[in-house]
């Protein structure tokens, strides 16, 4: 079962990453870009068939090791979980 | 509007920081973890109203600079466009 982390910067954090990437996309010509912030994305493999579990799971993981959360919030994405 | 991209190794590249990813999870003693893949995902704000045009620009963005078609491959996601 595969499980679908999406880690991004709170509201307010700077994203300097994010600001690099919008002034290369301006530079290129992207005009109409107002923001870019820049996040992570993983994709996990679970040797796990209840969907409720493996979501525990990777929330368990999330704050244990895959996100700081003074500046950065998640969001799992499990097949068959709400 | 906002537009979401999801940069991902292709299948087959070797992906160094998932796999350290993945033995800091194991060593957490989170067992099940068979495999783990990192990207990176993007919010883009755009000064568009137009979702299909919005997405055209994205794409656009990622073939000229987001994306290396070599090892990565992309998805983008707009509201209101299939």
């Amino acid at each position: 079962m595969q499980a679908r982390v999406y880690v991004t910067l709170k509201p307010g954090v700077l994203d300097p990453q994010g600001n690099a990437v919008r002034g290369s996309l301006e530079a290129l010509g992207f005009s109409k870009v107002q923001d870019v912030r820049l996040g992570k994305y993983l994709e996990i493999e679970l040797a796990e068939t209840d969907p409720m579990a493996a979501r525990a799971s990777v929330e368990e993981m999330c704050r244990r090791l895959l996100v700081n959360p003074v500046v950065e919030s998640f969001r799992v994405d499990v097949p068959g979980t709400p």
